[in-house]
């Protein structure tokens, strides 16, 4: 394998360059919820396809259709697909990031225009994109640059596929995915994804399981309009009491889910599993600075993580077609609908998620006595993802973080899903590893978003010891 | 008293002047909730100021000043004011109206342009603001006309009270009302308010109670900011799970309130009330109707209307603060705001209702045993007020009643409140009556608003006749 130290000595050297390129690009408000910036995600998906082609990649656009958003049929952004070396002799990697970010204003809060890169004395750099995922993805860019410009062969094949629409459903990727997992990503052997966080902010990890999760809808029905609740209250069975009721019945103050046989497949915990909690660098402190409140159910560490990461856990997120305003409006709601949703864990399905949360609601709504109607509707499903860390791909992101941080990373899951995950390995059938840049107080969907300018020079020897570690793997 | 005959004749003679003139207010979009409507507002009371004029009443518009509405500062419409007659050997009374509607468009569903009166075949004459309350409004200056051309005294003076403002709130009318209790107002012997309805829609009533209403908001408290459930579900106490089994804790699906003591102060039964349920014009499918649903919870109609008049009723509103769009967001809301309220009744009061509430909510809470806030608010408690059915007032619009209809009216309360009434009775010591002109079915808040021809006629002459039957009280 190369002695890889002139690469990390050069990426040192031109850190200004890379900075200079990701404020560059923390400037085009490639945000893909808004309507009116639409035009900008399409800038920032161009932008992304002139740098392959300047290293020499050659690209090609996949442009998904269209999509109505705000009343409005927009052009869904392109997916920005590139192609850097055909060597049959190497491995090919497919590398995913995303080229869109989350809305940002300075009402919201932030401290800095959110829109142009701000450097902090701290090192932090702060920008709406700079950590989710603009800097990651820049990140692969010099990666190739850097091989280049040192005259080192990259010794894999690179495939990339950014898209636009991550932070707003990722409309049109799949499809895509799927159609071509036996045309362009045909000879893809591994996938790396870095789009996530370590679980603290001082040591890096590898992240190899993701919660799924389960939406529903819970529809209570009742009279032809709202009524006034002068007049019709007392005579008649009001949806709201019975949503409320019902609602009330999935899941109790203290996170225990009261669905009947809910856990029953949830995985059992081995020893081996149990020995990973132990080593994490994760103080429950961090975890209620993130949350803004003191309010967490377990006392300890180990409880707290678990429940996070391999235990289900349910959320109650809102009611539509009720009263949602300020002040107060009288109105007995005619028709509303409560929203929650599953968080999944090995071994539960989206299938056996769902049966039991029908018949539970409507063994519940029974019980109520009421003349109203309810209707249970499973709005999607995403499975949950566990990777094998025995993989070669999951032993090269190991010891490529051993070699650029010095510390074994830690291994851990995430609460949440990153559907993209779980795709790229149902479709392609080849391992996935999540290898993270940024830290866990990033902020990646709040105000201030920030990647540190360390996590961004390390992160991009990071990823370029990752190519050279899967490139020495021999049974991948 | 005078031989009414002749005034019955004219007024039917002049139908189809009095018709005209509801569809040019009809045609005024006097909606006070729409900020781009506010002209209209204002044109209608210079309307109705001119009218009086016309008739030889002295005027005086009182504007309550501005108002902010939808980020608008606004000037409030009129209240317009109106002396007929000063002649201290009659009686004086004062009559309310407003001469704002709705809001209403096609697109609601409207079959004919709610702003065009548009009159069927059936004699329902269909138009935004017909019934509520342009129509009864009107019904005053007929009265005043027609005496000025047969020719017949008027046996009372007059005062008029028209706002602007009734469907938005009634903003400055309280003020005023109380400012000129001893002034503007010090004269007056009775009021009487024609701004309701019919309990069903063949037989004519008297309306002597309505019902209070004490509105909450129950805050629950989490994290610092909204958190993403994937990241954060099963480690803390989320405030919309808290929030939700506190609602529970108020009514149950049959209508029963769980808070403790809530029944204690409610009037008994006596034998003479509930004699007066035995007569009404009132079958429970009309309230289906008017509901759109057969989801009623009692089986007779007794107990229907019952609950909807004399017993109070709590309604769970809605939820601000958690998601309510469409389709799901998978967020942990930080801070949840339940609205609900309650329908009070007599002998309860607003202070008693928001101590119960209160501790009850707090006992609930402490069981939940969650490290989040809860804070309960009391919004406002309008309390709810009873008529005395034997108080000459009342036996006047009776006796009217029983002339223009030949049938003894139905005495009706109301489940809602018309917060004016209890203003006008304390502020001025004396009698109201509600004497309404419309039917049930006039869906006065709804799509294709309409009053029959038949009760705007008729209702002129009870309007009339009431005012005869008052001048000849001699013990008001």
């Amino acid at each position: 394998m190369a002695d890889l130290d002139p690469l990390y000595a050069h990426i040192d050297e031109h850190a200004a360059d890379y900075i200079e390129k990701l404020r560059e690009v923390v400037a085009i408000p490639s945000v893909s919820s808004d309507a009116t910036l639409r035009p900008k995600v399409h800038e920032m998906g161009l932008w992304l396809q002139a740098e392959l082609e300047r290293l020499g990649a050659e690209t090609k656009l996949h442009y998904p259709g269209t999509h109505v958003m705000d009343g409005e049929e927009l052009e869904l952004p392109p997916i920005v697909l590139g192609t850097y070396g055909t060597d049959e002799s190497k491995k090919t990697v497919l590398v995913y990031g995303h080229y869109d970010v989350q809305p940002a204003s300075l009402s919201d809060g932030w401290t800095s225009d959110p829109f142009t890169l701000t450097e902090l004395d701290n090192g932090r750099m702060v920008g709406r994109g700079s950590t989710d995922d603009k800097g990651p993805v820049l990140g692969w860019l010099w990666v190739v640059e850097a091989h280049q410009q040192l005259g080192i062969d990259l010794p894999v094949n690179l495939k990339f596929c950014f898209e636009g629409m991550e932070e707003n459903g990722s409309e049109g990727l799949d499809d895509m995915i799927v159609a071509e997992a036996d045309g362009y990503f045909a000879n893809v052997d591994a996938v790396c994804i870095s789009d996530n966080y370590w679980l603290g902010t001082s040591k890096p990890c590898i992240t190899f399981g993701l919660r799924g999760v389960s939406a529903f809808a819970l529809t209570v029905t009742g009279p032809g309009w709202d009524l006034h609740s002068g007049v019709y209250g007392g005579t008649l069975h009001e949806p709201m009491t019975d949503l409320i009721h019902l609602m009330g019945t999935l899941v109790k103050p203290n996170g225990e889910i009261l669905i009947p046989g809910i856990m029953d497949n949830v995985a059992d915990l081995t020893e081996e599993e149990e020995a990973l909690y132990d080593v994490l660098d994760f103080d429950v402190s961090e975890l209620e600075a993130a949350a803004g409140a003191q309010t967490l159910i377990h006392d300890d560490k180990k409880q707290t993580i678990m429940h996070r990461w391999r235990y289900p856990s349910l959320s109650l997120h809102g009611i539509e077609g009720a009263f949602s305003g300020q002040g107060v409006k009288t109105v007995i709601p005619a028709k509303v609908m409560g929203k929650f949703s599953i968080r999944t864990v090995p071994n539960q399905t989206p299938d056996e998620i769902a049966e039991k949360v029908k018949a539970h609601l409507e063994a519940e709504f029974e019980k109520l006595g009421s003349k109203n109607t309810m209707h249970v509707e499973a709005l999607h499903g995403g499975k949950c993802w566990v990777g094998d860390l025995n993989h070669p791909n999951f032993k090269a992101g190991t010891r490529a973080t051993e070699k650029v941080y010095g510390v074994t990373p830690d291994f851990t899951r995430e609460g949440g899903s990153i559907p993209v995950t779980l795709t790229f390995q149902d479709a392609l059938g080849k391992s996935v590893l999540l290898l993270p840049m940024g830290r866990a107080d990033d902020g990646a969907h709040s105000i201030n978003e920030k990647l540190d300018k360390s996590n961004y020079l390390n992160g991009i020897k990071l990823l370029a010891t990752y190519l050279h570690e899967l490139a020495a793997e021999t049974d991948l």
